[in-house]
């Protein structure tokens, strides 16, 4: 079974994991799991938050506000007026619409209800057809170490925006979490084609999930093609503090530090034709290359890295397949 | 000191009680103390909803809707729909700025905060210079059986419409619910000059207060002038189930019956000049009578309603005085 038809699993993060995880979708339709990263889930004015999985659910859905970069496209903001009018906290910022998510999720969860299905229920809801799992249905929380000072994940990355140092990126919980049981130990008809690490920020949006016990083992265990997508593209991340972090932690700004990043668990990596050169240092550390043009502003563009994504795991697969004998 | 010039404690539930309350509450400003139903309190959608508290914090602050009874006036309802959309319940429908009240209140109580800490922290947002209060910081629940069918309070109010016969009204929790902890035991410079009762439903907002163990106690030994004003006028409920409930629960619907309902307990009653014809039946219960327009079309009434209370608990402690000797 090759990626192109066959089951693919991909993991993501916020907004550009989000678009990626979308071209598969409308390529691969329900041959599609997305793990979702839940180290930036929190609860806030009472309601549960998942803004990952929200971004996937609501891209995928066809819902998602192009401009802002989170939440619904179309939305109201009454409900923030009344908070601010009553002196609520106005840091995170939640639509009218957005709100519904949160509460049926809240509710489901204090009913004793996993997050895993109550995001199926709101994917069903929502027409989605690939399905969408939380990383774990345990508590991971992202804290960011600057100098002295420890910080939830929606302390750094909203309230602050980003504009401490980070010096170290710790995933509270992840020691007993478990990976979604609906992936633990797949059987060989549920065994995917390969695995995609879609270009989301890999401290942020990746590690959580590579940090919850067992899942890199799991991964090597596959045996299939596992392809990432860089975030840094150019030098630089297209959105968000991937490349701030980088540069904090120590790296130098560019997409061999994110092949780096992931030796030993890639087979493959697709970079940006402005990377191009990078080519021979990369494959150093192990992995594949292959050049495409990476910046997803339409839908054609989503449809299109998923394709060569696809097809460069078909490529790789060959290889596996070839290496073992055949 | 008098009714008209010293402190009041009126006891109230749904919308006409917040009415006179509102009324009581332009006369009297800081002096007055709204007691508030919470029989009626509910999770919702994760949300700690509280009706009662919310219809006499939106009445005093000038914000109620006019029209629907309940909620916000000017609100909107992008949530409601979402909510739709999502497959989740339709049955209470909570506005978008409606929202704000009960997020902010679910956050704090789930921090550990008062339903009394939270209540006031939301007045003195809404600029309510009035102090309204829970009757209790601990969990009452109005239970309404039905034959051999039990209702929670919102699932007959509102998901039922009331329509089914009500057979018994209990209290779940009253007897482990410890009275509103800024009213027991107040010390003489806090004792109030008169009680009222407002224009409540008796069996769904009144009595819930009555039935924490220790408050009927604490009326009687406050010794101040308890002056209820009837909810039922000419025969029928200006709204609500009151007049339903009474004749499913035995009563003729009458004012007469709201004044058996409180005997041993208030020392007089208001009621509408379409009653007048009662005042000797009702003079028999032991109540002390005043006649009065009672029906609020607008803030004049509130007021004016307020007023003749105030006036006939300033009479009756003259006569109570007169009674002790002086």
């Amino acid at each position: 079974m090759n990626a192109s038809s066959g089951k693919v699993i991909a993991l993501a993060g916020g907004v550009g994991g989000a678009k990626l995880a979308d071209g598969l979708a409308q390529v691969l339709r329900e041959k599609l799991t997305v793990v979702v990263n839940t180290g930036d889930d929190f609860e806030h004015l009472g309601l549960r938050i998942s803004p990952d999985l929200d971004t996937v659910m609501y891209t995928l859905a066809g819902l998602a506000n192009p401009i802002q970069g989170w939440g619904l496209q179309g939305e109201s903001w009454a409900f923030m007026e009344q908070v601010a009018r009553l002196g609520g906290p106005e840091w995170f910022r939640l639509g009218d619409r957005d709100l519904a998510t949160h509460a049926i999720r809240t509710s489901r969860l204090n009913g004793g209800a996993t997050l895993t299905a109550v995001t199926a229920e709101l994917c069903r809801s929502l027409g989605i057809v690939a399905r969408i799992l939380p990383m774990s249905d345990e508590p991971v929380r992202t804290v960011i170490r600057s100098g002295d000072d420890l910080f939830s994940f929606q302390d750094y990355f909203v309230r602050l925006r980003c504009e401490v140092p980070v010096s170290e990126i710790s995933y509270e919980g992840s020691t007993s979490a478990r990976f979604n049981r609906e992936l633990v130990g797949i059987g060989a008809a549920d065994r995917p084609a390969a695995v995609i690490f879609c270009p989301s920020n890999p401290y942020l949006s990746i590690d959580p999930i590579l940090a919850i016990p067992g899942v890199r083992d799991w991964l090597r265990a596959l045996q299939v093609p596992v392809v990432a997508v860089s975030p840094i593209v150019g030098g630089t991340a297209i959105k968000g503090p991937a490349a701030k972090i980088m540069l904090e932690l120590g790296g130098p700004v560019s997409v061999t530090t994110i092949a780096e990043h992931y030796r030993g668990l890639i087979s493959g990596i697709v970079i940006d034709e402005i990377d191009a050169q990078l080519q021979d240092q990369i494959e150093a550390t192990g992995a594949a290359v292959r050049v495409a043009p990476t910046i997803m502003r339409s839908t054609a563009d989503r449809v299109s890295l998923a394709e060569t994504c696809l097809a460069f795991a078909d490529d790789l697969g060959r290889r596996l397949l070839s290496r073992s004998g055949n």
